[in-house]
């Protein structure tokens, strides 16, 4: 038996299906045995008293994006798979994002540029469309597809983003062409639109409005809207970053009558409330984010939604502002709430909120942690069996748990470059101390020991969720899926 | 005791709460007397072994309209008008319909002008509106209103006559404020023009790909938005002509939540199918409309919301056009199926169609036949309590069936301009045999009594189900219906 | 023409389809003319200013009826139609109930008796079978329907009147092959008497407790299950007493799915609270009875379901108890909840605080009051067209409404034996100030102008609600309803 | 490193989160290693092109158990056990079944006595509670939980088991105080009574009305009443055997609103219909069991669920009577429905069944399927982690595939004792064809390799999914949970 590069030592090894006490031998960077008592390694972690869970895979942020109006996220990709790494996570899923004009395929090549010198774990990348071209349609997504890009992202809303209902159909006639999974932002753009020219109209400008102009009834509306149109086609679909109960319910009605829909919901969603938006002065702008954090009734919500499965993923959406003239408020330190940047940061944060509140409270188990913050998003974007769980062959990504550490959240313990963190001052148990990605000890002990550019691009197949279905399609049902009919 | 004009003696009078054998007595075309043994009046009907009814009020035609592509309709003010009343109608609303570019004032002059010398039954006007520019929302609608046009229509499809769902959500805001309703013609433009593509694309032409085009989820999506939007703002809205049950359950579910959304259906979903757009040749043509008539799941689901109380209204969407060049093949004796003239004639036969199949076989009962074919649309639409009922005060507006009477249908019988119907040699049973509006008897016996230009216009107040709420709206509820708040 | 005995002059009628200013002209109790300027009637009623109504169908209540164990209710037969007629009724349709081991042929007479002698308007029984013999079933029941007792109430719990669902199919069948109308008390017992034996085992012995015991899931269930037995056999049912939002969503989707499922409510469900089960000392006793007031959440859901057509009937459920030894505290002044007389008094109240608190602030209109209040009592019950209304040839029975007047409720000013009012304090607008039965004024002004004994049973038809379907049944589907076909 | 006692080499291993290629290294029947290249083992299975998954948990099955009217199945723990094996199972989880008088102690005693001596792979039982005296409640059943039978079973139908709702709140109280879970057979069982005295009464005795009798209406009341009793106490349950869209759909909307109800399904729901009950002759009488095989619409509702995630297991209902005057016509060979033995063979089929028409024609995946079959089981039934996957330090249960085998179904390959199999004549590919049970290999190439009574009794802990909610109940609730309060 040839000599482990690594062993991980004594710890409980967590699966998405197992629970079980026993080493993990690593040979180059792969998991190459699960056994008790393994010989020594070239190197050791010893994970006595610890949980071994697979490396997180956060599968929605943002990283070193420009937005459609120039503006670049605070984090860049060091920064970002960095403060990634330290919370948990092996591989990380930013956007490629199209502005219109622009080439898919430079897109790609640009953002490979970067992220190739920086990363510090593994990546890839979902494409942003936001001009669906005949060239893009025909030739750049099947392209990048056999290239391994296989998921894009679709908006309803965002006037630089949005496809109309033609357009999305276009992208996802391709998806299902080529096996590739859409995911939607999901928000009635014209709703959105009519409720904020109005609040601007009668003076309500500060950042607590904007919660009130993405309506929960334009994020239900768009939502049941992608499902009619998924519908159309028989093609699966991924809604991001659910935030209420009428967008869940549409999911969970999909899910119901048998299409292949999919959920994923965020930390900002399950922990802030619109009272976060109404902090005194333009604090409200740190928590700005679309869809807003909404009350108490969407997180109970959003909550069932994780026990009964309705959603499959949850990621951070981080999308890192710096809270000043650089980002968040480059429209000036009283801009009105329309012109704040939105989002929030919280790829660190995401898996030990989960953990702390999910696992150590109860609500989910071992399991289902495991499902949502990691195997699920594997399988959802292609990355399975190589990334998502600890099995023989599969690359050594763990994420090594200290499963009674208490943290008290403060931002300066954070590894981003923010400047502020949303949870500050919110008590965890349950933290990562140690992270292996293909059998590299990024993080250890409140240390990194990665590399600048030891990250690794990963070739992505096709979606676990989105294979063509097993059964032939019922007879060609002319008034019912002859959408579907006419791309076969 | 002032001597009665005419008195419909020894009928069964019928309204939507109560049947009772008495005299009518009409003074001034108004009903002045109900009670058995009425003295002589100037003129009589007999009406034993008869049904007296609260004339028909047709809530959706479209009359000497011409559409956005020059397209005029085979029928004029003249001839449908005629036809209505010999299918027991005594008031039409057609549309004035605006096509952009043009003010809706003068468009309402332009119908006024020809109806007036036309008419020989009541009417009034739903206004089209396609193009809501400031001036029409600001002035326009508004004072049409002030002169009696209390109802509007929006078409979330058609090149030509589309809105976004930021221009309903405007309209809508202008039916709050100004006490009218709107109707929506709820069918996803997008979703129909990538299938009416990829038809054409693949060479199916032929007019049954009409209904495949116009998938039943378009309708369903367009509905569910178009409910959202009214939610939004809480407002009042009509979804006409709903076909399919995914419309229906969207419908009902708002209904249950307590929206105040309602719905009308049309003897096309009842009777026809998909199989009827399959004919040989270029007859499928004849059954063109859209939504398109469906299939027997549907049919089943329509006349269930008929039965409980999903529907408020029974209409025809009478659009006549001759099955020739100059009509619905104007595009041409082949002309594929998305240039068909789209639109059914039906108004001399709605209401028999739903008597013999509704009241005959059991289905509903004579109040609810009176409801869905009069009061409803009287009270929707503003004109009540003047019409659709029997009462002390209001119109003279009566249809008196023969119950038993037995009809098979041919265009020969009727007396639209059309040339053809597509319920030709169906058995009816009851018919209206004689019928009076505003005191005048305008069909007897098969005859035509009334003089050309006739009608009347009728002014129309608020809508009975479009009132403001009595009770106040719960306190601001800034996530979840801010967009009613803006507008109070 | 002959003269009137009566003419109701210059008011407003109101009926469940219009609204209309005329006089009514009466002879020999009946309804023989509308119209404006009658002729003077040998008796006259001013009703300037007023609202003719047709008289309310109190379709629930429990009159000098004897509980299965021995306590007879403190109105009897005058006192509680005297009470009724001052709050605006007409028509009373309180229970005969059957006893185990009794004759409904006997209980029947002993009613009838008791009845004839006393009643100052009109009435019939509901029959309570506790008792579904062989005899019963094939005898009895069929016997008194034919005699006009159209409708049977059966209960899912209490131990000397709860049937099991055996025997409530056994019913059901009765109903259908008779044409009766089968009513239901739903709870399901077993969770109730779970939930009483450990309260008390626990000492929780207020009255209070009585509103927990009795849990709104009992109701829900009940009501699910009554409506899967009435489903199996393809019969009409009317769920009584609707209390919370559960049993109004298992209603309304058996609408919803086209069942013949109706629902009726009360003011207790609108007015009253568990707060109010939870006064000081004793005086929760006052607000006990099945099922239970809930919460704010209920009183809307009920609200809703009045709004939107859930609810055909709005009842007292009148179960007069004074609060003392002879009636509520029969088992001691500190009796445990499950011990306390059940029911609360509502005859005199029950359409005052409808009109006060549904018309008067908006929440219904004219219309909708008198289909909840009489007209839909009416149709379901078998007594249209002859009550229910307002039509010439049906009975004279009205209430002349004074719809300004403003009444503070105090219990001295009603009618009835009871002692106490739950609703004592409350400030209505509205109120019926003279009342017509069978052209006989037996209110005005204060004053009881019938005599006791002057009420009339009245013989009952089918109801227009549980009338076979008109259109065959299905083929026979073998495995979905061949409870109905074994019926056939 | 310690030598294996056994290597399963070069298959592919198969858990419910992964796939994986190595070695499956096993130490005193526990699953020791998983890597690829193991040293030699004392023994070794070539798993090269198989599939190593984990063995099934048959989770609803019935041996050697005697029926409450003295009936016994004709497989005994040997045979069926053996049967179970060679389709691919390891563990078994039959019932020991409490006929009213009986001690539940005594009942396991005797159970146990049988099945140690037979059994050829593991087992445990879940009680049959037909009689929850005190003595079962409070003594009974908390000293079998702590042996390990941490399982119960009710009926809501069958005269002699059939408890009603107080008695299974009872149960239920129990369950939620020990941690035990509740299984649940429902069926109204007055509604089916009332239908098959019909039946019989009209002379309808072949075998198709036992389909008839038991409605699926039945089956979906039963199931939304025993949800309601769970709700009631906050308790999990599992409704097993679900063979129609009613019930399905109770227990989806049950998971919608977050409780935690779980269901079951069977071979039975998928692969026969009604049809197969109208076989020739008595045939029919081979395809009697309870609930019955449905319909075409059924089957899809039923795979529907489980694709959705609605049905946690898939199990046998193994309940083997011949077809012959000992078992099945043990009332005569004319023997009417209702006096049909209730039940079918399945135990060594289930597994081949679902990996031919579910996992090879694409309905669901491996992942799925060893859930269906063998984790969820495991977890649900407190089997976890030692059964139900391939983890280090688990019980070294496998089951391997040969995923290309083509097997056409006969009795006579099987190795039950019944005579005849529901499916023969049906092509399946795929079958377990080496089965391994705490490391010892039971079945190999056809051959059975254990011996009679090597099978051994597993003592079981919580179950995974029946644990107290880990956050807080939310404050008493006192209208809506007071049940579950009035436990705590």
């Amino acid at each position: 038996m040839r000599e482990f590069d690594l062993v991980v030592r004594g710890g409980t090894v967590v699966t998405a299906a197992q629970t079980m006490d026993c080493d993990v031998g690593i040979v180059d960077g792969k998991v190459a045995a699960l056994m008790a008592g393994l010989p020594p390694g070239r190197a050791e972690v010893d994970a006595t008293g610890r949980l071994v869970l697979p490396g997180g895979v956060e599968a929605h942020c943002h990283i070193e994006q420009k937005s459609s109006f120039g503006l670049m996220t605070s984090d860049d990709f060091y920064s970002a798979t960095v403060s990634a790494a330290f919370g948990g996570n092996t591989t990380v899923l930013p956007f490629a994002a199209q502005h219109r004009g622009q080439s898919l395929l430079e897109v790609v090549e640009d953002y490979e540029r970067r992220a190739g010198e920086k990363a510090v774990i593994d990546y890839s990348y979902h494409l942003i469309v936001s001009d669906p071209t005949e060239a893009v349609l025909n030739d750049e997504l099947p392209a990048l597809i056999r290239r391994g890009l296989t998921s894009f992202k679709v908006y309803t809303t965002y006037d630089l983003l949005k496809l109309d209902d033609y357009q999305i159909l276009e992208v996802l006639a391709v998806a299902r062409r080529e096996g590739a999974l859409v995911m939607v932002h999901a928000e009635n753009h014209e709703m959105i639109r009519w409720l904020t020219e109005r609040l601007l109209a009668r003076g309500h400008v500060a950042p607590r409005y904007h919660g009130i102009g993405h309506s929960r009834l334009a994020e239900g509306e768009a939502t049941s809207r992608v499902i009619s149109l998924s519908e159309l086609l028989d093609v699966p679909l991924l809604v991001v970053h659910v935030s209420c109960r009428h967008a869940t319910e549409a999911i969970r009605d999909a899910q119901t009558r048998g299409l292949r829909i999919y959920g994923e919901t965020c930390p900002q969603y399950l922990f802030l409330t619109l009272e976060d938006l109404d902090r005194a002065g333009m604090d409200g702008a740190m928590y700005c984010c679309s869809p807003p954090p909404r009350d108490a009734e969407s997180q109970a919500a959003i909550w069932n939604g994780l026990q009964n499965g309705t959603f499959q993923v949850f990621s951070s959406d981080h999308a890192p502002y710096a809270f000043d003239e650089t980002a968040k408020l480059a429209a000036g330190p009283d801009a009105p709430f329309h012109k704040i940047a939105n989002g929030l940061p919280g790829i660190e944060l995401r898996m030990p909120l989960l953990f702390s509140e999910g696992v150590r409270k109860g609500r989910i188990d071992l399991q289902r942690f495991v499902e949502l913050t990691s195997t699920n998003a594997a399988r959802l974007y292609g990355l399975f069996p190589r990334k998502g769980t600890i099995a023989i062959g599969g690359d050594a990504d763990l994420a090594i748990w200290e499963p009674e550490k208490r943290v008290e959240v403060q931002w300066e313990l954070l590894h981003d470059r923010v400047g502020y963190t949303p949870y500050a001052g919110r008590q965890l148990t349950g933290w990562p101390t140690t992270v292996v990605n293909r059998g590299r000890v990024v993080v250890d002990g409140g240390r990194l020991l990665a590399e600048r550019g030891s990250g690794r691009f990963v070739p992505r197949g096709s979606s676990s969720f989105a294979r063509p279905r097993g059964v032939a399609l019922r007879e060609l049902d002319e008034t019912r899926n002859f959408g579907a009919a006419l791309l076969d």
